[in-house]
């Protein structure tokens, strides 16, 4: 091992979002990153596998806390009521970050390749939150229609978030996301 | 253009499936799917750009009569009974066609690049649902959120009728899908 590089993954992590949005994912080098965040080559390769992984490495931290939060819920709350206690888990943690969200997602919807990775990250939280509502005796389907609920919720609440001009407050913004999904499949809302 | 060759494209999606089945994607060449089809590489190349393609040729018309069957249904009927509407196009579009299904089905979960390609055709169903729901005066967020309720009842339902031993009517499974995201929506589902 190297020797102690304080903060290391926090200074590879900004120093790659920064470069990302400045001059494009595609055109920047790891080596570059490294320089920026004034470490090497190999301490990058030491904390991620690739250029796409520092843009996803609080991923799993993420699924951690919000499966957590449900399964937690879970033993006092019915489902659905469960993935809200986990969309307000995870909304605490990203909430005061808006900034640095938005510029990494600007940069994820800039390249498909990133898309593509933001997705299969996506779908192994359903699978996960899936699992733990399992793991809890909810049966199937109502399992993974929770968990896809769940996710739907926090995508278009996420989405609002980040593209409104004011920095509202996101549990807020994820509970309305749920009012509103539980009036659009009690077909509540109007076609007109 | 080359010399009339019919049934071109239904030749080599069949031959492309049945060889990425039987030895793998990776282990597949574009040359190898063309001589199994009894055609050549450039025949292959006019109607797809890549070995991933081939897999989800069918992929624009499913969205197509997805969208549109919602956009029909939306004159008359709420959001989620269109969709619902939709998911019963579609179902009527798979029906009879399992077997072919669950083989491609099986070739795209034993890869990691098909399972992204396949999230990023489901995104962008999503996309166009929610887009049609828009211009049919449904707001945000009940557009976005109804696009994904009928995306989570479609990948759910789809994962009941392909995993399942007999060779259940899609369009029920689908229908109970949504009756228990419903279910589960509204909290009708107990914790324990």
């Amino acid at each position: 091992m190297g020797r102690w590089e304080p903060n290391a993954r926090e200074r590879l992590e900004t120093a790659a979002l920064e470069l990302y949005s400045d001059r494009g994912y595609e055109q920047t080098t790891v080596a570059e990153i490294a320089t920026c965040a004034g470490l090497t080559e190999r301490t990058f390769f030491r904390h991620y596998a690739d250029k796409r992984e520092v843009l996803f490495a609080n991923s799993g931290e993420f699924q951690e806390l919000f499966v957590r939060a449900v399964a937690e819920a879970l033993t006092s709350a019915a489902p659905i009521d469960a993935l809200a206690a986990g969309l307000d888990a995870i909304s605490e943690m990203l909430a005061g970050q808006r900034d640095f969200v938005r510029a990494r997602q600007a940069v994820i919807m800039a390249n498909p390749e990133l898309q593509e990775r933001d997705l299969i990250k996506t779908a192994a939280i359903s699978a996960a939150l899936a699992d733990t509502l399992r793991r809890h005796g909810i049966t199937e389907p109502a399992a993974s229609l929770a968990a896809e609920a769940g996710i739907a919720v926090f995508k278009v609440g996420f989405q609002r978030w980040i593209v409104a001009d004011e920095d509202h407050d996101l549990s807020r913004v994820m509970r309305e996301s749920l009012d509103e999904l539980k009036a659009v499949t009690a077909g509540g809302q109007d076609a007109t």
